[in-house]
């Protein structure tokens, strides 16, 4: 059944269409509040919907429904917010005068991303702070920026995970017009753009979204709160809620792919589930704009079906974050083992993420006191997305500290190695690439003082498990937003700016030889020297072999095979055919 | 990782295998009460387990497990409990003397099922009693008896979904000895015998697992209470808790078919489903046993991935019970449109039941308030269990009435016509076969006031969408339970004896006649005259064709298709060419 989109949508001509789903109304007013004060009634439509075309309103003006002659609230659908969450809901231009016509139209298998968090990226944490910036991520070789969520959050300062109006680009970040001007720029520079967004649960300030109907679900706790009702009664127009919205990200803002934040946390027993059903719209949309378009989950469940086609009972999903890689990798370049670092830490789970994607693909795991996940075995290469950092890996630490803090810098270019030249999509956290110093720290800016609490208590409670050395930093406080920002001065000179002509060199090799360009399993051979924790990492094409052999040990290692050495990590002397401590080299066999 | 079974395991030589999994637990002993009083601590294992061997105790012996010196609580995994539900667990004889050691080896395909209660089947309500009905059932042309379930419930009285122990046979139905008897008997008719297990929840009375470790989650909720711990933190001795249990009865029992109730009670995000690997236990225990066992779910959830092969994303269950058969059925021979019948009641909803499967393989559900379901399209016929009665759609109405009394023995006849010559494989409630007068209300015999009111209660509530002439039933009184017992004097003459001597002619052609035999969807062709409530189906086999004329209207009918008619459903007159209002013709076209 088609009705129209939700939100409020501007048709040109000062006429706008209202639609909103409202079920749990009987009687839904549009209330304009600026620049005139207006009430105007809606129609009730099937399914819940209610519905106004008013002739005389146009971008600018601001609105909110009124439920029932009681209770007043900002569109769940609204398309910017510009006094915050508890305000009323503005309408905004449908158009925009794109200046880059072209899309980057990467392949999965070109993506090589770099997650920033707009608010701390630069000083003014703005979308169009960022543009400026561009040309040195091109420089550096990235193809595509993922930004952190960006919907309409409480307060000025959030990760971004907080949101609760998924279509409100954030208006402390410059709200849709910002958004938009980032992504053209970023087309023009032939970057792709990723949009982080939230289908599993939304914040928990200005979450008034239960007012308009059954969003939630009693069934299933998540842990963040009340899960979405993928599955229950009315369930469809949830599902379409949150499908019309990425269908809008991509459409609207010209969004290349979407980050599923947290599918783990999506519970959905339907015969026909809603990350299935929003895939399918997803490609579909992607088919009608002529455009290469990705879902890329965040998944802790290591199952492979949701990237299998829906034909083998798959979701058909593109690609996904693979954390067991990232524990592995980490793991092998530092002494951490608590929490869930406690699965891993052992040589063999590295060789393992490297051959086969998933370290756990049915094996009992002591932190989760189970048996977890199955086999990768299936999978591409380029359906897996690996990183040495990211925003949970450096942020979801008790002071937030970066790897770059806690190692040396021959492992961060060991770990850095690891990720450019594997066989995998690679992802970079913001200021990785240069040895940013400052931290990534938790944030808030709720106003329930009751609310903040309860997120101090729950991170204290979460870090009990990471031995602490010293208080947490106080989330709602904004000097941990302050300490969080980059410092990318730090990159003109120094170990800083070494780092960040190696990232610059690694890049531009995974991009120049054809065997390290395209993230495959068929082209990739594994094998390893546990006791030495040697690994060796042979790929092919074009009738020539690069060999990349890493050695995670302390001591200085052997290596066996032998080629023209193109790369080495180590600027330390050694001897030929040996491997120094944390580092690597890539060797070119030719035919 | 492998640990001994679970359970008290007689050795011989009078030495018995205890093994608990008690996680919950430091410290575990052995309490036998009888026939000496002693305690016996027991050895931790990992994992949770504890275990002890004792040299010095036979079957008959009774005991107790005392936790951390504190609760005393019977064994979760007790083949026996004498004393009812809170009372000892007790060892039972490993060996039974079978006297039949065939198996009756039947195909999916075979199996013509009655489902029985055993309670209320015979006067005596036991196993044993059973057996003198079994050479009936085989002359009316059963292959498989299906119990309801037989796990220990509270009180002598109960439909069987409160059991508690899921591998004790119910003390007032005769016990673990009294089945082994009641499916020797079976066995020895070439009569398969399905258990109804119940892996969803436990009953409310006499529930001590919880004691013992976490075999609930808190994450999710069932219609019963707390959900089972399929995919938490300690899921995987839960699951074995569970497979053990399938493969007891397999095994000890000689069970040839586990019907597994309300699968969608099991919420599971595992990888690596609890379902899946139920029943790849189950059949690879069968395939050690060489022999045919299957595993049939009840699903309310219209997702043929339940019967898929894994390869295919599918947890590879081999057959399913239809609802929508019997709700399309239903509707077409009754008025009854409240509860979830408002969904069903067009005549093509019964067309579609017989061509596809599933009547709602996607499509919007009213009652549901969502779409629902996915396509049967790949499925076999013999994959879907169907049925015009079941214990669940007489026994959950206000009275309990059976459809015998709702419509006139025309309509009976036309409903049996519809299942049994079904391409499906069809399952009969007891007594339906001869008209059972008798009701089949809901009952239990709880020993918990506040229990009790509250089941009261939730019947009430239940009720309120089945618009009821008079009172509900008490379930806790005893008349309601004996109001149920079965009156086989029916079938001695009248009506009644010309039901049964119909259903036998009707069971009869089906295994005559090849076309008929195998349900298959292959070698059937659906059509339908939606207007005059005319449905034809067309079924092939040995280049035969049979043709089954069905009139679901309330006038004559005239038929265009022309064959020997080999069997007429209504006694009445008609003329030639014509099917009277509800009834059937089956044709025989040779080629």
């Amino acid at each position: 059944m088609k009705h129209s989109q939700v939100g409020a949508i501007y048709l040109g001509g000062a006429r706008t269409q209202f639609s909103v789903w409202a079920p749990a109304a009987s009687r839904v007013e549009l209330h304009l509040t600026h620049p005139q004060e207006r009430i105007i009634p809606m129609q009730a439509q099937p399914r819940g919907y209610f519905e106004a075309v008013v002739d005389t309103v146009e971008p600018g003006a601001r609105y909110l429904y009124r439920l029932d002659s009681d209770k007043e609230r900002p569109d769940p659908a609204s398309r910017f917010q510009p006094e915050g969450v508890h305000g009323p809901s503005e309408i905004i231009q449908t158009d925009f005068p794109w200046q880059s016509n072209a899309w980057p139209g990467l392949r999965l298998e070109e993506y090589i991303i770099y997650e920033l968090h707009t608010g701390t990226y630069t000083p003014d944490g703005t979308f169009e702070a960022i543009i400026p910036h561009l040309p040195e991520l091109v420089e550096l070789g990235i193809t595509a920026i993922e930004l952190m969520p960006i919907a309409q959050f409480p307060g000025s300062r959030n990760w971004g995970y907080d949101g609760v109006y998924p279509f409100a680009a954030q208006n402390s970040y410059g709200g849709p017009r910002g958004l938009r001007k980032l992504v053209d720029a970023c087309h023009g520079h032939k970057l792709a753009v990723i949009l982080d967004v939230v289908y599993n649960h939304l914040g928990p300030e200005g979450n008034y979204v239960a007012d308009f109907g059954p969003y939630f679900t009693d069934r299933y706790k998540t842990p963040w709160g009340r899960a979405l009702n993928f599955d229950g009664e009315h369930s469809d127009e949830v599902r379409s809620f949150f499908i019309q919205n990425a269908v809008y990200w991509i459409t609207d803002f010209r969004i290349d792919a979407l980050r599923l934040d947290a599918i783990h946390a999506i519970v959905d027993q339907s015969a026909s589930p809603f990350l299935q059903e929003l895939a399918a719209a997803i490609h579909e949309r992607a088919g009608e704009l002529n455009r290469r378009i990705y879902a890329i989950p965040e998944s802790a469940l290591n199952d492979s079906r949701i990237l299998r086609s829906p034909e083998l009972g798959g979701y058909g999903l593109d690609a996904q974050w693979n954390d067991d890689f990232h524990h592995a990798l980490r793991t092998a370049i530092t002494e951490e083992r608590s929490g869930y670092y406690q699965d891993y830490g052992e040589f063999r789970h590295l060789v393992k993420a490297f051959g086969e994607g998933y370290v756990y693909s049915g094996q009992y795991s002591s932190y989760r006191r189970r048996r977890f996940g199955n086999s990768a075995g299936s999978l591409s290469g380029r359906q897996l997305v690996v990183f040495s950092q990211n925003h949970d890996q450096v942020g979801n630490r008790l002071l937030g500290d970066r790897l770059t803090s806690l190692v040396c810098f021959e492992r961060l270019k060991l770990a850095a190695g690891a990720v450019l030249l594997s066989p995998f999509v690679p992802l970079l956290f913001m200021g990785e690439e240069y040895g940013e110093t400052a931290p990534f720290q938790y944030f808030i800016s709720h106003s329930d003082a009751e609310l903040i609490e309860a997120v101090r208590r729950g991170r204290r409670q979460e870090f009990q498990a990471f031995a602490g050395k010293g208080d947490i930093p106080d989330p709602q406080d904004e000097a941990a937003f302050l300490r969080s920002k980059l410092n990318p001065g730090l990159k003109s000179g120094g170990r800083h700016r070494a780092l960040f002509d190696f990232y610059k060199e690694l890049i531009g090799l995974r991009c120049k030889i054809p065997a390290l360009r395209t993230p495959s399993r068929q082209n990739t051979a594994v094998s390893a020297c546990e006791e030495r924790k040697l690994l060796v990492v042979q790929r092919q094409a074009d009738q020539q072999e690069v060999v990349i052999a890493y050695n995670f040990g302390d001591t200085p290692a052997e290596i066996q095979v032998r080629g023209k050495e193109i790369f080495a990590s180590s600027s330390g002397p050694a001897r030929q055919g040996m491997l120094n401590p944390y580092s690597f080299v890539v060797l070119l066999r030719g035919d």
